[in-house]
């Protein structure tokens, strides 16, 4: 569980969580277990989709993946500990916050990982994988179900445990979604354009399986474009808000579309 | 997820929450999200067991088990939805109780997963296979963390959601600890004296696989008066409750201790 949740990673969710719940007047110290808690679940989806029976990956944050580090027994319970600490930790941990915030933001993060999140999107793309004729719809549903999903359930649950109202949540979750899409065109234009070593995880895959990326469907500049367009509707959602409060999301947003890894 | 969760099964994961929430004064109703709750994360952890790289196994619940069914990758993810479903659905489906002890409800689930839970206990387990030298520490450690803390979680989780006392909860922790054990010294016992097709798995398989058991290491006649100690004992922690209302939980240890498969 430490090997693969303390190998590093950018710490994109935590970081959008802990934004958003002081965005809407929270704490930082009463989003930091839900924003544990995400990092934990996506790690587990990391170690999952690492496995020989699905992505078959080696390298990840630079290091072995879990089940090249551990055996792929241990690398299936590791995730399914860490997948279930996150639940329990965002249940025992979270504190000056009333118990019926911690359980929507709860509620939020089961819908994010199972088969109408994360797990969809692995389902989806797995099925999908070698198939020559999967076009846009297909590769933006699973964009959506494996990254934008748990994106939106960090803002969301941090954003519920800052006391935000049903109006902020709802254009915090635009937000989200809007950065979530992004997150994913740049992982694809990413792929293309970058080395592992400078990724932390192996390069140029998606070409070598034939997946289809945006790049390849759109071509380069049009995915950059695209890109552009979805940080431009990110920061949409946030107009509301007072712009000073809101820089740390802005800037998320920047930091998401002009990443080098 | 519902070939596993819905392939029959004993249920008893789920009639212990039932049954712990009424003999406390709540209802069925309040009870029913965590008890079908308990029953997909047991589900899960019978999907992710039989895996190949785990303890290989082809027939569960009498149908094929699910990586058999669907493949490695749909039977890791179909255990990893089961288990977010079912945090999300104690959060979600949970009416009638306050938010407060819904919140300890999934804590006291969270815990009954993960590194001190289920997952500990088939790590070890694993970790100890076809080591001859293990002994009844082992064993019971094993056992623990594979069985009885989610009979504990099922029968704790019932009792908080149907408002029991602090020290009702303990009293029923006690008798959820001795069933837990109870449980599965039977198990062992009906893997010597049953066939495959009377249990709905494999059958002999501790035999085969030189895998440390009570019949093994204390002999047939001693597992079964540690059986019968064991029924006592949960029956004991059960004295102080009205023994009408007690009755369920009274004849659940009965079913547990001379349950035929």
């Amino acid at each position: 569980m430490r090997h693969s949740l303390l190998a590093g990673g950018k710490r994109v969710r935590p970081a959008l969580c802990i934004a958003a719940c002081e965005l809407v007047g929270g704490s930082e110290e009463q989003a930091m277990p839900a924003a544990c808690a995400m990092e934990m679940v996506h790690t587990m989806s990391l170690i999952h989709d690492d496995l020989p029976c699905m992505d078959n990956d080696d390298l990840r944050r630079g290091k072995p993946t879990n089940h090249k580090a551990f055996g792929e027994d241990t690398a299936v319970l590791a995730g399914d500990a860490l997948l279930s600490l996150a639940f329990e930790h965002v249940a025992r941990k979270t504190k000056n916050v009333s118990a019926d915030r911690i359980v929507r933001a709860i509620a939020e993060l089961g819908k994010a990982v199972g088969s109408e999140g994360l797990v969809a999107g692995q389902i989806v793309d797995i099925a999908s994988e070698g198939d020559a004729s999967v076009g846009l719809d297909i590769l933006e549903y699973v964009h959506i179900h494996k990254t934008a999903v748990l994106l939106e359930a960090s803002v969301v649950g941090g954003a519920l445990v800052g006391g935000a109202s049903d109006e902020e949540v709802e254009k915090l979750r635009g937000y989200a979604r809007s950065v979530g899409l992004l997150f994913q065109v740049v992982d694809d234009i990413l792929d293309v354009t970058k080395s592992s070593k400078e990724l932390g995880k192996t390069a140029g895959k998606d070409l070598v399986t034939d997946k289809a990326t945006y790049p390849k469907l759109l071509g380069m500049e049009k995915s950059k474009e695209f890109a552009d367009e979805l940080v431009r509707q990110a920061k949409e959602q946030l107009s509301s808000f007072d712009q000073q409060k809101a820089a740390p999301l802005l800037g998320l947003a920047d930091f998401i579309a002009y990443r080098q890894n």
